[in-house]
């Protein structure tokens, strides 16, 4: 599986006071959630909102997540997630955000793998992974 | 509407690393996450687990929430939330959390006003208030 | 203690999909998140930077905090907090956070009680109330 | 490095309402946060309580986070994170959470490297890593 040349979705989002640990810090999994809200926004940006996820029955269930720390964020600073996909599998694809600091440090940069899912059944049935149409690639695509 | 003689719900919690803040102790909204999950056991104590609430489309939305914050905690402290039923309404109650270290030291005393809700056409449809029934009251009432 | 006539500060803020629960609806402690995030947000505005609190080891403990809930919020949907100090103590002030959503609704109404804090000796050492200066109050009174 | 013969360390966990998402199952960054207090868990077993850690001013920053989600959890079922020491480095260690449901059944695997820190002068100044002592590495040595 090629690399994707994909567009970059940016997400701004900032440390709050709540995410930060007693160390002063940002706590770790605060940067997890960043990535998961980043990559609602990116698929969002491309016509496909949450509004029109949730009436499609469409999830996008997790394979695996990772991240590197690069540099400790403190409370108040204001960072951004630059997502790009890096790869489109059959049924699954992988998101790679970087998460960078307003001076433009980069603080981390991690990567989730999706499967492109659907409750068969509606709200509250088994989720099945479908088959990522040509289409929905295309909207990433970089020209 | 007089107060409730109710039986007390004990859950068991504890004090992590990523509930803290810069300050070095709690921070605040973890304790309401606390008194939710705490309000869930309790009904699962009395039969209600999340999976027969899931199977019957009931959820418990809120109509208000408070907490007065009485002592700090601090990384690892062991605590509990003594939950018990303060007043029944006709499709509402009002659960009374308190918050208490291991030491016995007061944290917190909090109330949740929820409504005994359920989705009329299952998951994803609006969720409508319902009568609370004797039988549900009478789970709750101390001996 | 009469009402105090404050400026507002305006805090963007977005339903993100971990912010929801299984109802599909915001998880109720993540308003309190808001809240407390706004709150920082609106010291902020007025010159008290996250890192400015840090660097005079400033610190805002809760005494209560109560939140009325209006009406659910969904995923993907864009809000705002709207503070405004409704009363300042010797000691302690009230925030008067109000939550509203990109099309004008009512979410939520809440109050935070906070103490005006300082660690005497640095971080890490005890936290003590300090009375709250003229030059502060000021600084919230809307012209 | 060769991999390392250790102890494992038993965290027990639940799945709480507010850690799942409008899917219905868990919100993945949870996984993480159990991950994280379930190492200061491993560490408190054998001897380094969260006290002692704040006490001796340490610290243990991640480098990189990962987790394989293997199966879906549902609110209300109970968990157990099982972690052991995979590797220790000169100043870091590699700790490997498995996340397993009530029932035996493998939920998610994942892997957090960590740096042994401390604060050279408290709380609040810049944070340093240090060797990791043999005496450190017996405590996790299986017998």
């Amino acid at each position: 599986m090629s690399e994707f040349r994909s567009i970059v979705g940016v997400f701004p989002c900032q440390v709050h006071w709540g995410d930060c640990d007693p160390a002063g810090i940002i706590f770790y999994p605060t940067y997890f959630r960043w990535m998961d809200a980043a990559t609602w926004a990116f698929m969002d940006s491309v016509g496909y909102s949450a509004k029109r996820m949730r009436g499609e029955h469409r999830a996008m269930p997790l394979v695996s997540a990772h991240c590197e720390f690069l540099a400790p964020a403190a409370h108040g600073e204001r960072c951004e997630v630059r997502s790009r996909i890096a790869r489109f599998g059959g049924k699954s694809f992988v998101v790679a955000p970087e998460i960078v600091r307003h001076d433009g440090s980069a603080l981390a940069g991690g990567s989730e793998t999706r499967v492109w899912g659907r409750y068969a059944d509606g709200p509250g049935s088994p989720l099945k992974g479908e088959s990522i149409p040509d289409s929905l690639k295309a909207l990433f695509h970089a020209a």
